[in-house]
């Protein structure tokens, strides 16, 4: 009995194993091994992302590909961290076709290569369900350098990389309840842009990326620093595009998910710092309030009047 | 604005921060960050488990969780490597109920606390299909320990670890279509036992679990290590419970998976080692057939006659 490969390992073969990076034993063992990197510490995160969830049915699948790693990729950024490598587990239909397969490896390839990373393993399996993916990032940072939730004070400024509120109206856009000629908020949803490269490490006194909403991931920074904000809405930067779908939409910018931008904290006196930072990296950044005493969070217009929010951000469970 | 936090947040708050394990910064963090144990690999495998396709729907929540811890940890047993944490994704239904992610997390709990591992982070979302689940484990080994599944060389005897089979015909329980009086094979079905804690660096020239079949994960060793295979069909342990299915059910046990139990290449010489690491670990060994020169695997009866099989293990995609 020598029997061709069963279509699993045969797609594993095909489209995976030339993804594989180093300690992935070109993805012929049960598991990867990885000598971790000399004097650093590990930073790692798990994100999933399921079909009519996280992206629209029928959506490109090397744009899939390219989405999944990236949200990943974000939460690196949010901690300070370098990539480093990941693992991927994906549930696809039975009778997904080998074009799928071939474009979502694509994409990742494409995306592997722009980041320097590499496939270290995973499991490929069926599901009677929709497309169910799962990544988990590895990255590395000097010891002690991770930057986290906690650690913002009263005083320091709340400041955004990019722009807030292109996923959420690219993704109004991709329903047709909004006009996007310029296909810019589309693009915005359908792939994200980590922000790595922005070296926060002693500017940053908290950090993260925003997933789930501005607001909703002020309201973390506050919960783990045991402190308020106050958030400026004129001031939170929003794209041409955004500004052209009408201030009615300020609110869905506000709290819409899907930006993958960061939010961190900075003191006053390291802004000069954070600015360079900025230049550096090539990366846009906003001062858009600050943080302050106590344990709420407020959203003030340019008169200064309380913007109303019928949620802070996304939740997946209501 | 302080809301109360976001059911999603609630529920890991409540069900997953008391699983936190070292490095997991309590879940309160966009990532984790790991020390990694000094002067060893890394050792890391990811596997997902869909609700219809590896467990029953409806099936006991934290057995859900503590198979699919142990599945995981299989794969670190097939490297051999000690479990040292892991990260997880979850995509439920937004109607499941607090019962249900108690009672997940309870298990997992409880298999922490028997494997001496923590959780590290992960994702929680929603899904219009089935659950979904997909954990990432990390193990460590001495650098260059890991076993391989390449490394088998003609002459090399084929040992399995415990009995084979059980866990395709408890599937077979489970679904009303084989008896199963005494509850083992269900049992052995539902939460499979890695077989951890097998010492055998310096002695088994290959390993593998077998998740898929036992004859599928043979070749897998064979098309690894370039050689072929003869199983001696009689030789492969069975249950009691297994014996007493009958006769018919033998290819099903060849060629089912979920048994989770090692199956390793090992030298003549190397046979006295072997069994007294089985003997420290309490683990029953049993040499099954042996590897040869050419590419074919092969099963034989008592008289020497080839066992036809259907296929010889499971394909997520046909």
């Amino acid at each position: 009995m020598r029997e061709e490969l069963p279509r699993e390992f045969a797609l594993i073969a095909r489209h995976f194993r030339p993804l594989a990076g180093p300690g992935a034993l070109d993805l012929e063992d049960d598991a990867a091994v990885l000598a971790p990197p000399t004097g650093r510490e590990l930073v790692l995160a798990a994100d999933a992302m399921v079909e009519g969830v996280h992206f629209l049915p029928g959506e490109a699948a090397d744009l899939v590909g390219r989405k999944l790693l990236r949200v990943n990729l974000s939460d690196l950024a949010a901690m300070g961290a370098t990539p480093l490598s990941y693992l991927m587990t994906l549930a696809a239909p039975a009778d997904t076709p080998d074009t799928w397969f071939a474009d979502f490896a694509a994409g990742l390839g494409q995306d592997q290569a722009r980041y320097g990373i590499g496939l270290l393993g995973g499991d490929t399996t069926s599901t009677p369900g929709p497309l169910c993916l799962s990544l988990t990032i590895l990255g590395h940072v000097a010891p002690g350098a991770a930057i986290r939730r906690r650690g913002a004070r009263p005083g320091d400024a709340i400041w955004v990389t990019g722009t807030i509120g292109d996923g959420v109206l690219g993704l109004y856009a991709l329903q047709g309840r909004l006009d996007d000629p310029s296909g810019v908020l589309a693009a915005r949803y359908r792939l994200p842009e980590p922000r790595l490269g922005l070296n926060l490490a002693g500017i940053a006194s908290a950090a993260m990326d925003i997933s789930d909403g501005l607001v909703q991931e002020v309201q973390h920074l506050c919960r783990a620093g045991g402190l308020g904000a106050q958030i400026d809405a004129q001031a939170v930067p929003l794209s041409e595009a955004a500004r052209a779908a009408g201030p009615q939409y300020l609110a869905a910018c506000l709290s819409g998910g899907d930006d993958y931008e960061l939010v961190m904290a900075v003191p006053p006196e390291r802004e000069p710092a954070l600015l360079a930072a900025g230049g550096a990296a090539g990366i846009a950044l906003t001062r858009i309030g600050r943080f302050v005493p106590g344990a709420d969070v407020s959203v003030r217009d340019a008169q200064g009047s309380p913007v109303e929010l019928a949620v802070a951000g996304w939740s997946h469970f209501r």
